[in-house]
């Protein structure tokens, strides 16, 4: 039942020599990589205007020179990074990357922020994706967090399914929502420069008195959420069909580009138009609005840009299952992260993903604007270690050209490092618990990696010195009767040793005289041991007993202990007996250096 | 952690030879067995007041007639029970009176129904005592199912720290709530005398038009809700100190008087006060009310109301299990019910009792208005076969002044019958899917006892000529690597057989080619075969080569799959590693006729 729900939804297991199958081209993997970073654009001005609007209406122009510095970071990453791909065909994620040339610590730091902020690009997306659907539909404001979580259920069960699957779904809203918003910029610009704007914009370079430094850092490090999902190509590399670093090169270059004029062109319109932030519509369908009414092609835009939010969370679903299998591979993370599900994808990543992104939707009730600090602040981190990380690279290595490429990542690392610093002067209440969590983080990945190494040191053999040992085996069979489960386990046990001994623990004296009569009548060549039980228990004086025999044994002999179990042929038949074997089986289990065995005895009826 | 809430909760283990001192005194009995049918004041009265307001206020004094004849029904019962005392003094419940009568069936639908009747003892007792505290504190109402259910918890806890201790906490309320009432009924009267009544009687005597035969007899029969209980007694006469059916005899006319007056005296004043019910106050707080006014008395006697309703619940609590215990020795309920508890007492039944009477609170919304019907209907059965049984009884052996004792009876049973029928004839729709319930129960009951009896058949061997026959072994262990755990486990196995093989599931070629290397170097006298699997499961593969091997083999030897186990040091670190061996285990264990062990390898960090 719950095997064929399974298959319905995730679909059949895969042969591991289908995987080569699974990889990105040019144009897949601009649609599953890059609608993180496009989809910014859905609440990047409007995170701008948030902040001005502290300082009035009249501050708003302000956010055509932050938009333009944002646009300028964004030509800054995407020329460093281009570069971290081609040093990294690999992959070149912050992780490997800061690995490679920083060390340990800032490797795990940078690893540990990434997994963070692949979580809350999760919940981010889904939050602002509802949003939109709530622009569009204000009655479903009270359904918010449900919808967010629904949203999330879908990413699951499509990435459970595998990469290429999910990236046919995903390619053509991924283009419709680009086509879309250059639609509506061009129709919005023509119907500005018609004169059909509603409401007066504010006067362009009028200084306003209470525009503090403060105020335009926090505005313009806002802005900088709209970076977001940049870093996600170079993490992907091994995903891309080969030429691998020369079509993920491409694909980031085309990334940018498509983003920087979506952007602008927002921000633009909505300084044009006069708009104003407001909580229950988001800034994009203010703009549809003013330009197409609320039509069709209103609605359209609004639907649209709720999947590419929804897709956006996708790309966090192919980047996140491949860092955690990175550092799973360094035994920073459990093993699990690294098995192959049926469909080929890292299907434990996945659900972790999920459920993590899941409880953060919750535990916001779906704000983007809470998540979003917090989000953008874990993006910088890494930023700035992977281009101090490429720095130290350039200076090592020394390869031709090396100098330029040094000086185009000193200009990146001193950037993002700048904003990471904004973030912490500028929003520090917001985000001083990603400071308390990254820690704990790092300290956990070096906690799981000394567990690994022990338990390798200890599990190691010398393959010319330790060699099989064979010993004595002493065998304990613990009995309620004298009955055909016990007759097979004591004929199983005489194969096994000549040294078996039965147990029976008694709680009257008058089951103890019958077993003992029976016993002595049947005479099946092993001697039955009585423990008497005043407190009704079983577990007690076995444990003692079995103490007793390793006490005097176990220097020379294994000690064994069978028990006997009748396997009931409908399972409510367990119902109506005693679980006896199952308790004596777990209690051994962890406690004792005893091997335990269930011989089986199956009903027929 | 649990273990020690368990210890605070319900007390320390007890010796079983600690049993004797558990046994009650006469006074102690009246406690922990009376309260169901003492409490039944709390509502008797008013059920039939309720039916008779459908005919209108004028109808209300026909509560006087029928709260005589339902008195008569009393004394007929009491004296019908106190011969069933002296007849069967090892316990004499409607299902032991019916089995060594009546046969088969009739003992199973008596024992059958008076399980559910003491389910809905609870469910009702803690419903009714709820109502109580909500006539004091209107407040309360919206917490009704919430407090009911509390009730049922602590009621809970009580019993499973054992019958003695409960009972000492129970005495004191209930003598209080005897002499509350009897105070309350002496001051109302006199009160009435003194011509202190507010509202006007109904006129006594006076024909009302719309009142039909069909209204009285359902009238009476809801107000033989009040003798719920009266049956405790003769269930837990093996409860008693010694001479335990002349206490139990006692401890029954006791209780027959003390309800008796109070029950009259409640309907008396209600009548004298032109009480009418009301939905949202009782008809015991609205007499308190008229008498005391809302004061410090008030309060006491809904209080002690309320908790005597808790207490009531209590009686279900020693007759529930004992009565499971029978069923369960003659096989017609699971073994578990006659296991005894740390502290003595039947703790599955107990717990099994709380938790389906909670069910009911929770499915009726704390309704004690929907839940009496059935309530009385559940017990009226039981009595009547538990008269009949007795009838037969007296025909069968004749003992002296057999005439008398078989006239009573027979009295008894035609009284209990007819009004078995009155239920099902005035309240069918209430109380019609117990009559669908009940041989559900039954036909349980029988497939319970064919399993065990079909059980018993196969497990039963010849002394004489079922004798252990060892045959060879072979040994299958499956392995991941040559790590120490494994060089553990091929040692054990050397020790039970010389017929030992490994087996490799590899999901790639070169993690085979490597284990082959490392295993041929090791050499450790045990041959490894290797699987592949393509679909990255190691059960598929793993079952194919038990199948061949049992094909093989069976024949001659027995199969033992012996799984390595590294026991972590810390729970924690088992999310570190794969829990391949629990899964192999779980899955053989229920599928194959092999013997599954698990040979642990305790890591030290």
């Amino acid at each position: 039942m719950a095997g064929k729900l399974k298959r319905l939804l995730i679909g059949r297991p895969m042969k591991s020599t289908q995987l080569e199958d699974e990889k990105l081209g040019k144009l897949k993997a601009l649609a599953i990589l890059s609608s993180d970073a496009l989809s910014s654009v859905a609440y990047g001005t409007e995170q701008i205007l948030l902040v001005l609007m502290a300082a009035g209406f009249a501050a708003l122009w302000y956010s055509i020179p932050i938009s333009i510095a944002v646009l300028g970071l964004l030509v800054i990453l995407i020329v460093s990074y281009r570069q971290t791909i081609f040093a990294y065909p690999g992959g070149g994620g912050a992780y490997i990357v800061a690995k490679d040339n920083l060390g340990l610590s800032p490797s795990l730091i940078a690893g540990g922020s990434l997994l963070v902020d692949y979580i809350l690009t999760v919940a981010v997306s889904s939050s602002a994706g509802t949003d939109a659907i709530i622009s569009a539909f204000p009655a479903l404001h009270d359904y918010r967090v449900v919808i967010a979580l629904l949203m999330i259920l879908l990413l699951t069960i499509m990435n459970l399914r595998g990469v290429t699957e999910s990236a046919s779904v995903l390619a053509i809203p991924i283009y419709l929502f680009v086509i879309s918003i250059y639609v509506l910029i061009f129709s919005g610009v023509i119907n500005f420069i018609l004169g059909g704007a509603h409401s007066a914009a504010p006067e362009f370079g009028r200084a306003v008195s209470n525009v503090s430094l403060f105020l335009l850092l926090k505005a313009f490090s806002s802005g900088c959420s709209a970076l977001t999902g940049v870093e996600a190509v170079s993490n992907a590399i091994p995903n891309f069909k080969k030429p691998a670093e020369k079509n993920a090169a491409a694909t980031l270059v085309m990334m940018g580009t498509l983003l920087a004029g979506m952007f602008i062109g927002i921000s633009l319109l909505a300084y044009w138009y006069g708009i104003r932030p407001e909580l229950k519509e988001t800034v994009v369908s203010q703009i549809a609005e003013s330009t197409f009414g609320r039509g069709i092609l209103y609605y359209f835009i609004q639907g649209i840009t709720a999947i590419i939010l929804i897709l956006a969370a996708n790309t966090a679903y192919s980047a996140f299952p491949l860092l955690a299998f990175m550092l799973a591979k360094d035994k920073y993370m459990p093993h699990a992260f690294m098995v192959r599900g049926d469909r080929l994808g890292f299907s434990n990543g996945i659900i972790f993903l999920s459920i993590l992104s899941a409880v953060l939707v919750v535990i916001f009730q779906g704000n983007t604007g809470n998540l979003i600090p917090l989000y953008a602040v874990g993006v910088f981190i890494p930023f700035t270690l992977s281009q101090l990380g490429m720095m130290i690279r350039w200076i090592k290595l020394k390869p031709s050209g090396w100098v330029i490429k040094l000086t185009i990542n000193t200009v990146g690392m001193l950037t993002t490092l700048s904003i990471t610093l904004i973030f912490i002067f500028t929003k520090f209440t917001q985000i001083w618990f990603i400071f308390i969590f990254l820690p704990i983080v790092v300290y956990v990945f070096i906690r799981i990696k000394q567990h690994y190494v022990n338990t390798a040191d200890q599990l190691r053999i010398d393959l010319f010195h330790d060699k099989p040992n064979p010993k004595g085996n002493t065998v304990i069979i613990p009995v309620a009767g004298v009955t055909r489960v016990v007759l097979n386990t004591v004929s199983y046990a005489k194969t096994l040793s000549d040294n078996v001994v039965a147990v029976y623990v008694g709680f009257d004296d008058e089951s103890v005289r019958k077993i003992e009569q029976r016993w002595n009548e049947w005479n099946p060549g092993v001697r039955l041991i009585i423990l008497k039980s005043r407190y009704r228990s079983i577990m007690g004086p076995l444990r003692k007993f079995i103490d007793t025999v390793e006490w005097k044994k176990a220097e020379s002999d294994h000690i064994t202990i069978l028990i006997p179990q009748f396997i009931t042929k409908h399972w409510w038949q367990n119902l109506l007996h005693n679980q006896s074997s199952f308790m004596i089986r777990a209690y051994l289990l962890n406690r004792k250096d005893v091997v335990v065995a269930t011989v089986p005895f199956h009903m027929d009826k």
